[in-house]
């Protein structure tokens, strides 16, 4: 079970943080807190998507992040600066984890609270992807396929769309 | 060898298409136009990047996408609506390849002219994250890490920040 801490959003990454949501919620995370500035609007477009796609992902906001840093859950922060993915990916699977994440000027402290700091590379690139690929390892590179109590669904398709509906 | 193609680019996407530039680069790709809206401002801070860090990546931006599309490249379009990527990646795997991702509102055309419409799941998410799992998978589960001609490189590390210079 991985639920996702996402640091310090700002209003101009609101994209950003909407899809740091989005893949969590798909690649099989329970929920995600951001913390930062608040914004309803990433909280009822991602709340949108489960209604609608299913499942049961949690989305809030928090004021705090240090309350929000669970000491019950191994925490592992994806950092550029850390150690290799594929170093440590063996002791994660299967853990109940917290996975951090920033925004930027990610303080020291988390550095220092996280059981791991986890580097996708030692590249600048993107905390979407990073988390990404971590999920994706961490489910042995399978996509969850099962959100229950959908309203639309896709079944995958050479060419064209295939839609599935329900009320 | 992967270049990337980012579909219709919008200025209220900026910081999400920086991002699938620096994606690419940091996953191995070899450069990334996008088309759309035109922004120098991308293109100057993923050319930074690539200054400060290191490889060839190139990115430039289109007016016409259809003029952008590869037909001596093998054409991947990263679609939810796709056949699933475990069921195509060995297809795939060396091949000199187009990746396509959008942007919104991709034309029908597109889903037409590639070679292969690929899901990362079937749930909404991000062409972040759906462009990183890609090319991981692409690339045997390794991230690239020699990049020619670094001006700034880290070494992965379990607490600290661990950072080598150069001129």
């Amino acid at each position: 079970m991985i639920s996702v801490l996402r640091l310090n959003h700002r209003k101009r990454d609101k994209r950003i943080t909407t899809h740091c949501a989005l893949t969590a919620r798909a690649f099989g995370a329970s929920g995600m807190i951001f913390t930062g500035e608040a914004d309803p609007h990433i909280i009822e477009s991602v709340e949108k998507v489960t209604e609608k796609w299913g499942g049961n992902f949690k989305i809030k906001h928090s004021k705090n992040w240090k309350k929000e840093i669970k000491n019950k859950k191994l925490k592992v922060h994806l950092t550029f600066y850390g150690e290799r993915l594929e170093d440590k990916i063996k002791e994660l699977k299967g853990k109940n984890l917290q996975v951090i994440i920033g925004g930027e000027k990610v303080p020291r402290e988390v550095y220092e609270k996280a059981d791991y700091n986890i580097s996708i590379g030692s590249q600048p690139h993107s905390e979407v992807a990073a988390l990404a690929v971590f999920l994706y390892e961490y489910n042995n590179h399978k996509m969850p396929e099962n959100f229950k109590n959908w309203k639309i669904k896709i079944t995958p398709s050479k060419k064209s769309k295939k839609i599935k509906t329900k009320q």
